[in-house]
């Protein structure tokens, strides 16, 4: 098998010995949904319930989930179970007819958004939510170029997919994108954000050469896919020169925002920059499809007062009443704390296995967002090859986590955001066994 | 105010002098939620509560739900509730881990097809159903042109607003679009049908002279947007002409799919024709959002072999729950019969108050989806203004309908499913003494 794209990189292969149980429910999947849907570890895992920071597959297995983010507040949070069940039981309509929730929401939302942020509009995915955005941004400028990571993903839309370079070559004309390398904190010690300012304004210069320009600049601030950057102050180089080009800055949340960073409940914070759009998805509704897209009304008036876009499923009661439920639970069990502290603590822990490890490079992180570089020892060159056996390793004790990066070798460790103290310690204790058989 | 598409034809424009309470929560909501949020009728519905087909406002007042169809097996089903409060509570995570319910579901879904049709791929929107269709067309055939109805809706991404000259001209590009009038059966009767096809010939000859091709030919295929054609056998020439020129065929299905129609799960089998891909959305989890491709293998294969698509929030058990659900409640409440008989009671009902209304121009429909042709008495021509006149008398008297077709003149009437005889008998009662009082 090859390795297309950084999606692919923790892929199930088809080459372990399973169960026959397993096999038979692989091979039934396959012949319905097709050679599309991957599969996670060389042992897939087959899950049937959740609790908080915990998985348990088909046998009664226990699993750490050091990895999902879309249960923010945990799987199966009973909130959000209870907020769903009461709406999807009263009303559960669309936007062409009042409702006083929506209402409530997007006030308490843009209230945790600068003041400049006030206008919000709802979608079902982040997909969606970064495919108006773009829309918008290209409507309010009159210019269609778009700078992004050189790794970066932002979904699977056809507009989204030509702006998200890590799902490889994308099948949509990409002559209005131009890639810029990340700032790779750890290859790039001290002059990261520089360097990454100077090529975004190369990027903005071949955009005008071309007759295009520049409309957009969209970061995923804690550059999730591009292999984990969350040193502060990264990005506002960048962004000052995309502005003075008469482009919009979108921050794309949907990997840092909602708490995950245990500073603030957004991402763009941690740079000092005012993004124009912020667009919202994932963790939004705990697993219940909602997104948006947040605007400073200049700009996203331009957009709605003369084109139409109504989302069926965009701000239902339901997937309003599960937002609200996350917003409640976040503030309730104090959640942007616990990211921040237990956050820290893992990365303690890893970086205390890392000092005997060799094939440890690097352990970075903000909250519960943290990288791991797995680098050949005695160098900063990734090992593809060892993450992925590490992340195999770690599946077969029961503690999930996966891959990113350019080279596919950088850990991805981003559990919900109850992950606890005892979760770090099951988390290390593992970790710490599975280098040493490897390294 | 200006109409500057369809959609807007029964837009809330702000006129009406309405009650303090709804006044402050439209102002509430335009000051979050901006100008791109449209709300129906010249006075807006305030609405708490739903049940069956009947929707309750905030004074308790009672309507009836003459309109919508994504609660297909009625409002705030117990079934479906049910289903998603016990997936909520027990498991929602995504499709990288092995679940046996989506494995169930596709193949009870396929089993409602033609055999040929043997793949789905599951995402949340209707849109985005359309969007990767379009994909995937594109890869299979190597060609980008689309040729689409002259007044079609199908979604709201970049891509599928270029699909959906209903919206009003699109802010994207749409030189790879042709678009070709509805087989408009009431004033092309008996010829509707192949004038169709002739038109979808020349659009493949305009499409192959520009060096484009045809990549695909998508339609709904009750024409929802473009008026509501509902004959049978009137896409089976058209299709033909795209084959033949190696084009595939999307037939969408969000809107006369699951049992709609009163003979069949689905809207293509009325003409005869064998779909290469089929898109699924809205009522598919009652409001939950799900959606879905339905394709030929050697289609979908071809695509996903290649390039990676995943959708965090497609598929997952609670959409599951939710679609399989509804499935259950079509079986178990006979609502494909009910459709058939209920839909033939309203027009039948309606007919007969259109008698002696000469703004009547026609009723036509299938199942429950049902047009109205409102005219100039003696004419043909479409009355946009009595038209609205009408939707919002039958709203003063809680009865909810809306407005379709290019001049905006067609009543578009599509109730829950689960629509009843005494609820055809509250319908025809009002529409009487509305049309009664205009026309």
């Amino acid at each position: 098998m090859g390795f297309s794209n950084i999606m692919d990189s923790n892929r199930f292969s088809g080459e372990s010995t399973l169960d026959p149980a397993t096999d038979a429910l692989i091979e039934a999947r396959a012949r319905v949904l097709g050679p599309g849907y991957r599969l996670f570890y060389d042992t897939p895992v087959h899950l049937v319930r959740g609790r908080g920071s915990h998985l348990f597959d088909v046998d009664g297995v226990r699993y750490l989930d050091a990895y999902n983010n879309v249960p923010g507040v945990g799987h199966a949070h009973p909130a959000v179970t209870e907020a769903v069940t009461r709406a999807l039981s009263t009303l559960n309509t669309h936007t062409r007819y009042l409702h006083e929730e929506i209402v409530r929401y997007s006030r308490r939302l843009l209230a945790t958004m600068p003041e400049h942020l006030d206008r919000v509009t709802y979608a079902c995915t982040g997909s969606e939510a970064n495919d108006l955005a773009l829309r918008i941004a290209h409507r309010y400028t009159g210019r269609r170029g778009v700078v992004v990571t050189a790794d970066a993903y932002h979904g699977n839309t056809a507009a989204v997919t030509a702006i998200s370079p890590s799902n490889g070559d994308a099948d949509t004309p990409t002559d209005h994108v131009r890639r810029v390398p990340a700032p790779d904190t750890y290859r790039e010690n001290g002059t990261a954000g520089a360097r990454f300012a100077a090529d975004v304004r190369a990027a903005i210069a071949d955009l005008d050469a071309a007759g295009v320009g520049v409309g957009a600049f969209i970061v995923d601030t804690v550059f999730s896919s591009d292999g984990i950057y969350t040193d502060a102050d990264l990005v506002g180089e960048a962004v000052g020169a995309v502005h003075a080009a008469g482009g919009l800055f979108i921050a794309d949340e949907v990997q840092p925002g909602f708490a995950r960073t245990g500073e603030s409940m957004w991402g763009f914070g941690r740079h000092g920059v005012q993004p124009d759009l912020v667009t919202l998805g994932k963790p939004m509704g705990n697993g219940v499809p909602i997104s948006a897209v947040v605007a400073r009304s200049v700009v996203s008036d331009s957009f709605s007062s003369d084109i139409p876009y109504f989302n069926t499923c965009g701000g239902t009661p339901m997937s309003i009443a599960a937002a609200s439920a996350v917003l409640d639970v976040i503030e309730d069990e104090k959640l942007m704390t616990n990211a921040a502290d237990v956050g820290d603590a893992l990365r303690a822990g890893i970086a205390e296995v890392a000092g005997s490890s060799p094939m440890i490079g690097d352990v970075r992180g903000v909250g519960l967002y943290t990288g791991v570089e797995v680098v050949a020892p005695g160098t900063t060159d990734g090992d593809r090859a060892a993450a992925r056996t590490l992340v195999n390793r770690l599946r077969d004790r029961q503690v999930l986590i996966s891959i990113c990066g350019r080279d596919g070798n950088v850990l991805k460790i981003r559990p919900p955001l109850v992950f606890s103290l005892s979760d770090v310690d099951w988390f290390c204790t593992e970790f710490a066994d599975a280098c040493a058989h490897i390294g």
